[in-house]
């Protein structure tokens, strides 16, 4: 029978506001069995390309990265975010090992490709070393992965990181049991995004069509959902969209997402 | 019998100039066996700080960290240079993982106890976790240290290079025959330092008392010394400080280190 995995990705709110992210990071020491953490770290960025005087520029939630934002991208996730939630992970007891997707070839991508838009240095996954992040599982080590990967030839590349947790999940559903939980500031998928009350608790392939049509599901949670249902359809068994009480809370409201 | 293990640090300009540090990351990757590799990066952090408007303070070559410059220090020591350095081993076909002191809680050191000089958030090294770098060089992954430990309580710290190096190949000789080669972009000691054909070519316990009374070492030199001699001490058989070239050629002119 294969171990269960947990995989928890993490973003918005949660990692911008260190009170959230600290209360978080105790309740995921706390889980048992094998884990792997995915965070983002949007703000932080921006804040310090700011600093720099560097334009940053979005285009459908995604950074534009010319090679300065690559920098910035690069400390912020990589250095600052990484290793301090790993240092938060170690004081509460819980093996943690930050990585990029260069770390043990960990995770391969290439620049996206150029057509109406060109994002610069981000990454479209290619392939996942399913046989490194097994060993460290293996040494009870828990990997923490932040959103940069690299192409093999040397560059680094900036890669969505709901797009890296599923990829990761994608590709160990073959080796473990992987329940795929994305934590967010929300309860949920929202029918209504101003309203905490409205969240959809059950989305599989039909009702999601279903949603799109009706326009209810638009803007950032259009390209969550799509890594959801690509994970989904590699044979990941259920996702969990949610806030940070799940992980303390299975049975929170919550949305869950099947096929 | 015990594996041969080569453990590098590089700092100085080579790892200030990407040509000589690529060229050297090109040599590295094609060094047959064990090995690790530690980095430096210090003008990289000086001049982010710059721009940051942080002020550098450096006391007896040690950089003052407040908490503003270790984020600095974490964002370049842990992210662009750790992560550049790693993509660019991807790229030669070394299979390296970038880890910090908090990275599977390979370096636990400790805050600097405040004497005559608070240096803020500089670390002590108090352990080397030999079991997980056993295991990621079991698995011929290449271990790249940054300059940067924890506490294991959540704090992350500054922490000399050289002397993380020789703490790891202290810690590691009782696993591995440990070659411990100290890199910058001298050719060795130089008796006069403007004089490039004034290497020291060997330094023991005896001779090292005498120079040290004759000033011939002084300044910078003479930290890294004091850290070779700690891990000669500890049982590793020889270190070396040489430029970039010894790598592609061991006998060129350089400066081995005995007890």
């Amino acid at each position: 029978m294969k171990q269960k995995l947990n995989i928890l990705k993490i973003g918005g709110n949660v990692i911008d506001n260190d009170n959230v992210l600290y209360s978080f990071l105790l309740d995921f020491a706390k889980l048992d069995g094998l884990k792997i953490l995915v965070h983002g770290g949007g703000k932080k960025a921006t804040e310090l390309a700011k600093k720099l005087n560097l334009e940053t520029k979005m285009v459908g939630g995604r950074r534009v990265t010319d090679a300065a934002n690559l920098e910035v991208v690069t400390m912020v996730y990589a250095g600052l975010l990484n290793k301090n939630i790993v240092a938060q992970l170690q004081k509460n007891g819980c093996n943690a090992i930050g990585l990029s997707g260069a770390d043990g070839n960990s995770i391969k991508a290439h620049k996206r490709i150029v057509k109406d838009i060109d994002y610069g240095f981000v990454g479209d996954v290619d392939a996942v070393n399913v046989n490194v992040i097994a060993v460290l599982l293996n040494q009870n080590l828990t990997p923490v992965f932040c959103a940069v990967t690299h192409d093999k030839k040397g560059q680094l590349l900036n890669t969505n990181a709901d797009t890296i947790a599923s990829e990761i999940a994608s590709a160990l559903v073959n080796v473990y049991k992987v329940n795929l939980t994305y934590i967010f500031e929300k309860s949920g998928v929202l029918k209504d995004v101003s309203d905490e009350n409205s969240v959809i608790e059950l989305i599989n392939s039909n009702s999601y069509e279903s949603l799109k049509k009706d326009g209810l599901i638009a803007d950032g949670m259009l390209p969550k959902l799509e890594n959801c249902f690509y994970a989904l359809n590699k044979g990941v068994e259920e996702i969990h969209i949610a806030n940070p009480s799940i992980i303390a809370d299975k049975n929170v409201v919550h949305t869950k997402l099947i096929l």
